[in-house]
């Protein structure tokens, strides 16, 4: 059992560390997996509402529990999940992209959402080429350049903002006769004379040998299709659960979303998850913190009754609750402050 | 309508001010009610899992998110709510101690948990005169006196821990055979010599002119009465939600507990709730912060629609659902990063 984690929290978000820092902090061998640090809070640049700081970064407030984790001896390392199962022995088995396997006894999903693509020919080739699903990210790169931005709804007011103040021109694709409802918002838009609206189009393909050249859209309506040089495209069109990997193990929503219960629960007994891919009330760092918090209390309970042992619980708060137990029968929970 | 807030928060614990600084950054004008600063955690000396922060006091977290509420705008009045109603207009009615009166759209419960008294003659009327709820608290004050400790199971173990540090001696009053059940524990206060245990024992009076002189106990077997001279009595029994006064509006549980759903809300609209006085799974900082601002961010909606006017949320993350209001239909809704 020696190379048994106690627990693989797989996403280094916030609800993802968060998660780490309390299960290292009660002794469990932890270990936490992820393609990046900070998911979608690393994008963030201020940030003025999370309870305790009156100002900071995304990104800072993340490697702040990045480093609370690792001061209680959770371990990082950097790859993608691609496979996960229980084994004969009811263990967690989990094979990453780059060809390791680890195993462990309970695990705690908390891999955020990632950016919808569009599927259309050209895409996966040209990704990190040219082809961007974040335009506060990229933009910088393609100053006084000619671009595309596919993008309507809520996410296009932010990518259209930022291209008005960096690019040459920008190209903007969307299905309806306006991307966007705010027509004050649009007159800004129009006025900045940056944008060449493509109400009713589509892309069909993005082209381009190595690095993005141009892309291919189709008039909906008069269904006349279009070849337009451009040194990027920015896609920015909401995000997805991308749960594929752990359907056989986990109930999902309609939007592929993780199903828990008020304890982080998934289906799959020791199958825990937590933040933006679970089924959450709204979208903000401090919950998705609190539910990866949620997630690793339960891990905790259930990785000492696999071992045996009573949960003793390292509090810094007054009191604990441990689901599953009475409040009469807790022998031998002791609350250190 | 002038002297109507839109949103009152009872309580200032960190679930109540959490949600306070979402409420006032989101414009709402914002009162906040309560007894104190800071609720149990203002009693923690060192929070090392509050995801953010490596090591802070309790009180010094609470602060600073007073200070973030303060900043955007929240009113804070010291002050106990005794009074709760809704009036023909649908505005809330809070009376306090003082006679003060305040009205408002919306109200967010976040007043925590209340220590659980004895109910027995001369308490009330000594409490903060050698009464006391809180060990931690007060112990410093009776150094090298004799005083009594009403304690069993998980509060008693951090209560007689700190009393064999500090008083000459202390009467461990208990109604079983033993107050906790870790026998090493109890061989260690055994051996400290401090201890006088009475199993078996019930408090029947607290007496004293002005000031704790003595408590009066019986033993539940032999039915024997003891007066004893003390300078102090502890009393560690527990928390209670001190939910009276609001269970003509919300449902609680068999502990008094307030029910509310998964955005907060409790079964009277414009009432929601958040923190330890509400059924949480868990009793954490960081999880009474996040149900702070669930409840603020439902009430931000509830205010909008009561005033006729679309929900414009300010976020600091990427997405914000508003409960009821589908994708497609979020008209004007903006985020700001």
């Amino acid at each position: 059992m020696s190379d048994v984690y106690d627990v693989i929290v797989i996403g280094a978000g916030i609800a993802g560390l968060s998660a780490a820092v309390y299960t290292s902090r009660q002794g469990l061998r932890t270990l936490v997996i992820s393609k990046d640090i900070g998911g979608q809070l690393s994008l963030t640049d201020e940030i003025q509402n999370y309870p305790g700081f009156l100002s900071i970064g995304g990104l800072e407030l993340v490697r702040k529990v990045e480093q609370q984790a690792r001061t209680f001896g959770a371990e990082l390392v950097f790859d993608e999940v691609v496979k996960l199962d229980k084994d004969s022995d009811g263990l967690f088995v989990i094979s990453t992209a780059s060809g390791d396997e680890y195993k462990s006894i309970a695990v705690i999903l908390a891999f955020g959402k990632t950016p919808r693509d569009l599927g259309v020919p050209g895409e996966q080739e040209l990704k990190g080429k040219g082809v961007s699903y974040c335009t506060i990210c990229d933009a910088a790169l393609y100053k006084g350049q000619d671009v595309a931005l596919v993008s309507w709804g809520e996410p296009a007011y932010e990518a259209a903002e930022i291209l008005m103040g960096v690019v040459n021109r920008f190209y903007w694709v969307f299905p309806g006769s306006k991307p966007v409802p705010d027509d004050e918002f649009m007159g800004m838009v129009i006025n900045s004379g940056k944008a060449v609206l493509l109400p009713n189009h589509e892309v069909l393909e993005i082209r381009g040998k190595g690095r993005v050249e141009s892309v291919v859209v189709r008039d909906r309506v008069s269904k006349e299709v279009k070849e337009i040089p451009v040194k990027a495209v920015f896609i920015e069109i909401g995000y997805v659960a991308k749960t594929d990997f752990v359907k056989h193990l986990v109930k999902l929503n309609e939007k592929g979303e993780i199903i828990i219960d008020e304890y982080g629960r998934t289906s799959t007994e020791g199958l825990f998850a937590a933040g933006d891919v679970c089924v959450t009330p709204y979208k903000q760092a401090i919950i998705a913190a609190a539910q990866g918090v949620i997630a690793a209390l339960t891990a905790y309970s259930y990785v000492m009754s696999k071992k045996g042992k009573e949960a003793r619980v390292t509090a810094d708060w007054r009191k604990i609750n441990i689901p599953g137990r009475e409040e009469g029968k807790r022998k031998g929970l002791k609350i250190s402050i």
